[in-house]
This record gives structure tokens, sequence and C-alpha cells, in this order.
């Protein structure tokens, strides 16, 4: 299995994290077209208001990095820094399981 | 959407990373006749070699809790505990996106 994983943290800059959210569920929607995303997934955490956690899996690492090319994908980028005060990310080799 | 998410962090004991692995692997595969779970998948980070994330969706949290009961689950628990030195978890509310 040569997939890539992401657990990607986006904590927001004071009272934007509902802004940043429906950014995020604007991207995972654009990703139902994009061949390579198994998985796009926002979540909000438990414990932490400031912060969005978004799990991705991809089919292969290439497919990943070809996405981040896309003309929507830097107009999202370019949208979103604003409103975002860090980002911290998790690589991760999936190694089987159900769902992928 | 009133589904449950899951990143798991388990650190190995010592030499023990494989054989957990192993142990996750089983539990994942054993997942596939469980109901309730959308998505359970074992990875290895990219920078640390002593731990093992595992990513979990579930439709509901008390389909999540159930399992916890079956005799399957407390066995895996029962074997796998003198091989992990630490677990962490963040507990999630996935918002949307593709795949779930």
């Amino acid at each position: 299995m040569d997939k890539l994983g992401l657990y990607t943290k986006f904590t927001a800059v004071e009272a934007q994290r509902e802004t940043l959210l429906e950014m995020l569920l604007e991207a995972a929607h654009a990703m139902q077209s994009i061949e390579g995303c198994d998985l796009y997934v926002v979540n909000l955490p438990e414990n932490d208001p400031n912060s969005i956690w978004v799990t991705e899996i991809w089919n292969d690492p290439s497919a990943h990095e070809a996405s981040l090319t896309l003309e929507s994908a830097k107009e999202l980028i370019r949208k979103a820094r604003p409103l975002i005060s860090g980002i911290e990310q998790i690589k991760l080799r999936p190694q089987g399981g159900k769902g992928v």
C-alpha cells in the first residue's frame, strides 16, 4: 500500500474558525472531482475551540502534490491564509484497514 | 452529521512496533464486520520510529462504545497492552467532506 495520509491542524485567528470551517468544507467539496483523493474530512476537535483538523488519504503521494498546483487550490490558500494563525501536519503511511 | 472521529497514537515499547502493527492490522480486519465503523486505518508516521496512528470514523458514537465491549476487542487490548508504552487520543466531530 503506497498511500499518503495527512492530519492537518489549522489554528484559526480569534473568532474566525467558523469562516475557515466554511472554506475548508468548500475545499472538501472541490475534492469530489479530484482523482487520487480517497478521503478528505473536515473535523472540529472536541476540546479546542480554535482549531480544525483535516484528515486526508491519497492513493499516491504525487496525486496530492499535483492537487496543490490547481488554480482552485491556490485561490483557496490565498483566501484562507489571513484566517489561519498556525498549521501543524502529521504525515502518515497507511498500512491497511477498513474503508481504504 | 453526528459522526465520531478518532486519531489514536500508540507508542510502542522499544523494538515492539512491528508486533503491535500486526495486532492493529488484525483489529482493522475484524472491523470489516462491525456495523457503524466507516473507517479504521492503521498508519505509520513519517518521522517517528516508535509510534503508530489509527484513524477512525464511526457513524455514531454509541457504535464505537459498543465495539469496545466485544470479546474480540477486549482480547486484543489484553494482548497489545504489554507492547504499548503510551496512548494519546484526539476526539473529533466530522463536519463533512469526501469519503464519509
